[in-house]
């Protein structure tokens, strides 16, 4: 049990997720938090390359234990920062495969990743990685976007595509996936339907503001069931008063008390691999407060492994 | 239809609204949005006269179809950027008279004006064009405040004071108006009151939150009727954490979500114009969240136009 | 009665509190607002200390009638700006001291001090100075955090012990108190049981966003009784969107609407102090939100005064 | 003589200039320092009415000696904060006609006005207060710009036309004046030339900077003679690394340290008044560089003074 | 000639580089500008694929006459602002053959390209359009890294690479180019070294610093001889004070004068283009004094045409 | 030899200082970087705890070989990040003791202490630990400021008094001291005689600047003579256009060229020990030009050692 007077101030030492060890270990690891500073795939505003430091720095604020699900989170699992993984920008191909190969060892290993974004193009990449060691998951996505276009000006990397790319690359099972919250003006309204197409179940924003965390959380353990699955969080998913530092912002989303209550309804599920995805700090106001959600994001989804483990 | 494929990136390109061209031309245009950087009459803090700059610059991501009432808004309009009509500051009264000719051929042609303001005084400019082309229109307000001061510190002409002198002029018709959304200190409680002298509706904050869209869009249409009607947005109408960059913000009001709710609720009205106004650029945070709700709640006014026509 | 005609622009002149009279004039008074500068106690992110010129900046939008009210809250009171109560950093304890000593001719004069913090370790001295005109008052808390440790890395004078010192002071009375808000991660289970076994009641967040307004203030009211009561707000209490600039942000809390209600509601209680703390200008964006959402919370406090005195 | 024992510390206390005393007394005031939160007058970046208060807010800094004359500078002279004097904006011409009106008691009680603007538009009502105590004074200006348009957009009274309507008016003795720092792109080679048909004498910055600060205050002295003189300094003088909040910033200026030294080599001359224009805060980053550098220019003028008088 | 009086206010009008007219039109267009939003190639801070944008933005403040070389710049040329040519981001390589076939159009028409990027692996691009209208042209480079690394992490095509891509492509002509400006932290001396080794001359910073204009002018005059050439200005030439927004910032610079100075002094040589790159507009504080110096460094290029062309 | 190619990415990887090990170790070790996250003793601006993150993560940017020195400075010395030594805030004097404890290790290993601050009261606490290992040293200072007061408010540990507590305890030799650089607003012109009645000799701002840097470093030399030195640079010695995040900015000082080149001078003295402090990155604008800044002087601290050591 960490109390106040044992614990250096939160305004010091080096950053790292929550305070955990820097450490390429995994034996005995329960979550591996791994930044993946990669934007070359943002199709608006880049900067989510700095997105793991800036979570990292203002993790220290998380504590030991989280009230609103009244679970000891950081007493009870080992927890550990791995750092990076990185590929230069200028060929996002190319950087996907490296990113995959850089964030194998962990679900290789028996620990569940936790990835600090990074454009969601990096999603593509965890779910090789955890494919191939667990057969390809279930997709919990929570998104103003349902990210399956098929290219961007001649792109088929980018941040709009990773999950038609994991379809067709049959590293995710869109059979047993559940994408919600998508907003905002799209190209047609065949954007929403070519995911369907794919085989993903849509919950949009404009639905998903009418059910209650449990029924949301209800409809997706119904369809994700018993296999493994990832849970990816965008924080554009959010409202921009809440994260206005992301590439993509769309108005008139949830707020933040909305999203965790979401991500933390999502108990009973067996997530290999999660990530928060798209903070662009550049364009964080003084105070960060989209970069606080996003480590409030992680830490809720270490909550969702407690709460499985105990 | 547009997509992502044949669409240049975001980040590229001049800055016109919503990339609609830029042109002075108005025959079978639909609705020509119209830019006007004028801020000489602001009470607290200026900056609103490069609000037209800053709306341009993030509606690059508003993309053709609104999933929020399924309609391709962008494909199914003829909509043009007109640039701006201008005055320098210095003199509000005779700015007025001139941006009230410089709009003008817009309601004259038929077209419908969507105005990117400027400070509110511009609206008397606005309504004084749409009442010579079509007679004086019933003013629907969002708004944190009445703008029916008399006069300011000897002014006359200012951002407290438009709907005043509109139904001084007759340029407006305040028993088939609605004002709604006030909130915050105010001077007395005669402010109020004096907008209802005036003949105007008012809904002020604390009951207009007790109201679904659907109780607010009906009071509006049961008073508005079939006459021509003019919608005006303040961005000061929403808290100040989803719109701070704004000249006199309100601490406590609606989100983004609900005022996006609200106006898209004003279906069939014979809306001869619209405007949103009181965005002061150099005071929103590196986001630009203010920017982006004043693009999305141009956009759907857009909407309005769209599900009117079609 | 002030209108828009008789009173100087906004933006000039020198910045008091809601453009009172700086005085250190006490006769007659009703409230006196006092800055105390003091961020010594901060354990994440000071600047604090800015946090009475920031709301005093702000302030000079708060006009004479609070029409979410309907009372003439500046017009009914006596209010005057007393300036600041200070003491340099580098010593909590011995500041503690000084302030109480600067903060007691204000409530000895039978006025109600309205502090603008400064961290919360000001609170001790501010009900110090309480006790000893009125006896231990009730504390009305609503904040993030209890403020209850012990310590903090060996500092027993620090912005998360006040209310413990408090108690162990005797200056004030835990069991008429009522704390309420606590979200966010804490050091474990225990932080909060200490607090209620230091005798507050406690709502957390989780509980009190299921009450209504009412709902809270008739559970405060049948706690704190007749007896002299304390209201604090630390602004930490509400949403990070809605309150970026503090200096231990925890995401997913009330809007500035939620919490400028339960402000209101807490009507019939007599307050004989109140502070609003934890505004750290300099993590403000340029709109300077959380100044305005402060200096409203302040504005509703002088209503509930103006209400208990009409 | 202070000391930083007997001082509160620099963030206490309610802002007033230098921590001066907040007083309408003129009887044996040498300097009375006033605020002019004008800025209806700004033909591009708006702002300045703020540039009393942030200038007032950082001049907390400002000690009693200045090093770099060797001179106790607050402790040889009786200086009052006036307070601001104001006009809304709306109405130029009335605004200029109604600030001189607010002006004039200070140069007619025999005090020194050192006033903080405010946008340029200001030195032509500052110029007839003084010119009608004193006649007309000699300009000397620190200035990236002439300001002797005749109109702008049909505007005459513009912070881009004051020392025209000066001239014309006859409260200001051109052929006594010295205009200097002219740079960045002008409208056409006429712009300078009409400055100096109407009489003015100008160093543009080409020339200047070639200049040591001796040779320029020699050059000022020589044509200034023995007359009473007006001390004008826009903060776009210098470079915009060093003053980036001001309204038309022109790049390629001198740097604070230069241009500090212009201003304290101008003694021997009878200034009877003073200005810092331009400030514009909403355009400072956070750590206020051009206040701060507007605070110590003001200071400099105050040195001018105290050297004059000792 | 063009006056304050009959001149749109500032901040008015869809923005375009200086106002200029936007078309494709080439015919007797002496200089075309282009924005290149590319900033795939960043090692560390991206942005850059918002520089156009932002230097058009505030280049309304460039006016017709530059007094500081006495021309009248924008009265004796035509320029258009031929909008942007872009490509995703995501694959480097395919990007430069794209914008290199999207600027040929520009050289090959016998204008000017005055390219506003993007990052300055675009220089590779614009080389190679150049070289196809021209054959290999010198380039003078102001710039803090010469941009001759080999690989970055494997990527060959990056912000570090262009100058040696291009020798090796044949599009630049080294023997008749100089490099100037080098400082900061390099990977090992052999950086520099490389670049002498591939034919560049170099004029690091410590070697400039002490060369007038004139003598560094002289100096690339001799170099460049008679045949075509090519003026590239990285923002991060100059100091970070004078140029923060900007991808990889070296400390110890020169400052914006000094910069300009350079620039101004680079005639006689036959220059058939230009570009000012790596402004990165997240990073620039809210008077943009980046961009702004960036819009000045264009403006004197253009001034180098008119010499040229007058 | 390090090189682009075999380096990750600088926008990758935990930050430490200039990406060296982050150990304990201090065998075989030369430079030991620790951070102070201490800013209790600021008299205005607080935020100097948050300097050493700011610096290590812009300290990214630091590659192996100094150009500006022809030194392959990471390359020839043994440089570890050791982490933070911390106190809380809240006891001033406690904290130096606590600070000094946690200092002493490196010094007494034989490794030279680079210490990140901080404000400048933690340079009693570095004195106390290089006395305790080598004797008092010799101080070699640049800054605005003395830090020569006796107190402040009644606070004796300050960072205005750390240099008169030094020698008070005996832990620096004034006799072989020199502080440059002090500039600004004093509170008499007793603070500079005080500092050089304790012994220091002191050469103002407005005499440094007449002085090339070698006959700075002349007048050092001399003065230090053989002895050990501790090398100490406050950020606000530079003007605030380029050091603008700090507690007490001063207008008008020199260029961060001019500072670096005075650092580098400093050839041919016994440093034990450096520091930079009072970096505040609250008050850093987007491009953290401050922390670039500092992590370029602390860079340049490390050439001078590996000057001595080569």
């Amino acid at each position: 049990m960490s109390t106040p007077e044992d614990t250096p101030p939160r305004f010091s030492g080096i950053r790292t997720f929550a305070r955990r060890p820097h450490t390429d270990e995994l034996d005995g690891v329960d979550v591996a938090v791994v930044g993946v500073p990669y934007d070359g795939g943002t199709s608006f505003r880049p900067g989510a390359r700095f997105g793991p430091e800036a979570i990292r720095s203002v993790s220290v604020l998380l504590r030991d234990y989280d009230q609103a699900i009244d679970v000891d989170v950081l007493g009870s699992l080992e927890i550990v920062d791995r750092g990076d993984v990185w590929a230069p920008p200028g060929d996002s191909e190319g950087a996907v495969a490296a990113l995959a190969d850089g964030l194998k060892p962990v679900p290789e290993a028996g620990a569940v990743p936790l990835v600090l974004g990074g454009d969601h193009l990096i999603a593509l990449a965890e779910l090789r990685a955890l494919a191939a060691a667990h057969g390809p998951p279930a997709l919990v996505l929570l998104d103003s976007h349902a990210d399956t276009w098929d290219s961007y000006g001649g792109q088929r990397y980018f941040h709009g595509t990773p999950f038609r790319r994991a379809v067709e690359e049959g590293v995710v099972d869109p059979s047993r996936s559940v994408m919600a919250g998508m907003k905002g003006p799209i190209y047609s309204k065949q954007d929403l339907e070519d995911a369907r197409e794919l085989g993903f179940e849509l919950i949009p924003w404009k639905e998903l503001r009418e059910l209650s965390p449990e029924q949301y959380a209800d409809r997706v353990r119904s369809r994700v069931g018993d296999g493994p699955a990832f849970l990816s969080f965008d924080v554009d998913f959010v409202d921009p008063a809440f994260a206005p530092a992301t590439g993509t912002p769309e108005a008139g989303g949830p707020s933040s008390a909305e999203a965790l209550d979401l991500v933390r309804s999502l108990t009973g599920i067996d997530f290999r691999g999660f990530d928060v995805v798209e903070l662009s700090p550049p364009y964080d106001p003084p105070g960060q407060p989209t970069a606080i959600l996003a480590s409030n994001v992680a830490y809720a989804m270490l909550g969702l492994v407690a709460r499985a483990r105990t």
